[in-house]
């Protein structure tokens, strides 16, 4: 196995202003194509430490991906430091990082400073991987081996989240690929949501307990769902996946309406998906869930195919004016109320001309609660147009927690997950959900 | 300065699995007291990684504290290797940890059974440090130093983020004030948004210049703003505290408009105290960030003493319906012009009753660009009322990247960084903005 090291750069990290996520990610990503990261490593950004590490890191993995530290102010020192290490300290200048770096600072209406100028400068003998989305580019340099075909590669990349990401994805993945004969790795991951890791382990126990010992079950719980992770190392490719595929598939006689499909499947995108092949439309109605249900959708890219809008009605007049729910029926029940939720989603269904609409009235917290509508109270409806162009509705009340962030995100999850059972005729599934 | 290095021991960290958000916890914790993480290293639960990660760690810093690998599985090896290191592999029954773990799986009902007997067993010569909320107890050794009062201290602790938690706070911390003579540590961030990072360097350059060489500055960027922290290291506490303020105070004379106050500071929470301050009320018009204003928004607890609501026109009927946008300016002019950001702010404002409205409508991609108007192109414009009861408007064009994710972002932050200066009256800030 292609064994990987990590080092991370940068002052924030050590005293703890910035949690290191880049490096979960790149352990899956490069565990995805057979290498395996053997060490993680965070210095601050010294001259030294990052020497230390570099040379530490080389002496004893095939690859080192270094993030952060380049920068274009004082305080980054990565790429002097290896320029220092590679290339005595030797700098050149990179003529398509420095038309890239020009465009990008005229696109922006801004000056092209001598700072933005300095970051064309790249040792040596390192190769440019050039950056799309920024303008640090990342670096590759290559350490002779005891053998031919034996080199060492170290990858130097910008640590903010999305440009490395881009970089590793597009360059530094098919760089390694192509120099390491990389072994496999097999994972597949379902996604299921609507019951709880418990309920879930109990239903699936006899499915689990029939995987042969060369598959590795894993729950990853989070509160979009419960992710189930199948994993093969070291197999042959097509046949493990293959196995793979039919063990899931076999998982439907357990649990299928909880059943998202594979990673990186949500709720939203199984909603999505099943309103694109019938060509029916959606609309929301959000008032705990504050905009969030509409924005999760519209992250989707083709979301204006079967999307067409929502309001957040946070105060009870938008309910009421925008929304037309009756202002008696928010006097009289609360504006978290069953007759409120339902008055939303028919309110939405209507004003956006929608086949399909959801809506959510709640009491996110930390304020707002009461005896009888404590905080993470919410009452969440569908509404849909029958066949007579009237329009029909059904709406549940859950509880959640203390926690705001949290109540946002489950409500928004189960109002969706609400609508997918019953796009799918499994409205029947709403008694059994379990609470994530 | 006391140098700590941290060590994270499970394979689930280098796959990915789990974020190492310990660390950083413990970076915080530790810089408070006067101690300085100098490195973090992951490995995996191997014994040849821990006992080589141990002795490297041990030869350069004070102090190390390590987390994880404690559990009663077989997985988890950090106790035994630990053994084998500092007590020839002796271990010893510590009676009190063997009674504690006992009332606990009893108080679970669960069976007291091998695995859970032997976390009673610890190295010989090794501190106990009791869990109370768990059945890991944690541990100290001690290495003998160069002279008297230079032993260095290693700390063994589980990885469970609240155990961790509870045993670094109530014990590892007071132990290491009282072992080590420790100095103060100050970190101080303000948050900027509206210029680049080269353009903020320069900027700000001859305050840059003059800060005293005991005062470290780093950027810190992402797609919300660029952090700047001023940390004083080994210094007496409440005089680097009142020195920092007075430096970022005088940094107003440079970039006031740029300046959105201290961590945790945002866009949207600068924009919310003056609204709340003043009493008024805002109202959001969204079509290319979907929601994700009205839900960065709400995300802040007591948003509905301010906020009314939003619609998400992602349509075009929904635009003309819902805001009463004119359909003929949308078909002469586009979806995403001036005319039509103009008239969803103007929309907002009208049908919420807001006194003021913020708007975006762009091509958030990858579908949907043209020559004239490519991906990353986004108008945006706030609303509010004139003195006479009528409506005023103001536009701007931005141009951002081909990543939606991103566009999202920064148009969002952009809507609301243009309202926040319109609300102070800098909006002549805007000739001077930057991208980010």
């Amino acid at each position: 196995m292609v064994s990987v090291e990590l080092i991370t750069v940068g002052d924030e990290l050590l005293i703890g202003q910035v949690v290191d996520t880049n490096s979960a990610w790149l352990g899956r990503e490069l565990g995805h194509v057979g290498a395996q990261v053997d060490r993680i490593v965070s210095v601050h950004d010294a001259a030294s430490d990052i020497r230390e590490a570099v040379e530490t890191a080389l002496s004893r993995a095939d690859a080192v991906i270094m993030t952060g530290g380049l920068g274009p102010t004082q305080d980054d020192i990565t790429k002097k430091t290896l320029a220092d290490l590679f290339s005595g300290g030797v700098m050149r200048r990179d003529q398509s990082v420095f038309e890239h770096v020009r465009r990008m600072t005229a696109e922006r209406g801004l000056a092209f400073n001598d700072l933005n100028q300095a970051q064309a400068l790249v040792p040596d003998g390192a190769t440019v991987l050039p950056n799309r989305v920024g303008t640090a580019p990342g670096m590759m340099f290559v350490r002779p081996g005891s053998a031919p075909g034996r080199e060492k590669l170290l990858f130097s990349l910008p640590g903010v989240p999305f440009e490395m990401k881009q970089l590793v994805t597009e360059q530094v993945i098919p760089l390694v690929k192509s120099h390491f004969a990389l072994r496999s790795v097999v994972h597949r991951t379902m996604i299921t949501f609507g019951l709880a890791e418990s309920a879930l382990a109990l239903a699936i126990a006899p499915w689990e307990e029939a995987l042969p010992e060369w598959l590795h079950l894993a729950y990853l719980p989070n509160a979009r769902g419960i992710r189930l992770r199948l994993s093969a190392y070291d197999v042959e490719a097509d046949s493990a996946a293959k196995e793979i595929e039919s063990r899931f598939a076999g998982l439907r006689e357990y649990i299928a309406p909880y059943m998202l499909g594979f990673e990186p499947a949500s709720v939203e995108a199984a909603v999505a998906s099943i309103l694109l092949e019938r060509g029916q439309t959606l609309a929301v109605a959000e008032s705990c869930t504050g905009g969030s249900i509409s924005a999760r959708i519209t992250a989707m890219a083709g979301a204006s195919q079967y999307y067409l809008g929502g309001v957040t009605s946070y105060s009870n007049e938008a309910k009421a004016q925008v929304l037309g729910v009756s202002m008696p029926d928010i006097e009289q029940f609360g504006a978290v109320s069953e007759p409120v939720a339902r008055q939303m989603a028919a309110g939405a269904l209507t004003r956006f001309g929608a086949d399909y609409a959801v809506s959510t009235t709640g009491v996110a917290g930390p304020g707002g609660g009461t005896p009888e509508k404590p905080v993470g109270t919410v009452w969440m409806a569908i509404a849909w147009r029958t066949s007579d162009n009237g329009t029909e509705t059904f709406a549940r009340q859950m509880r959640f927690s203390e926690l705001r962030e949290q109540n946002i995100e489950r409500a928004a999850t189960h109002a969706l997950n609400m609508l997918r059972l019953h796009l799918l005729g499994l409205s029947d599934a709403f008694q059994q959900t379990g609470m994530l």
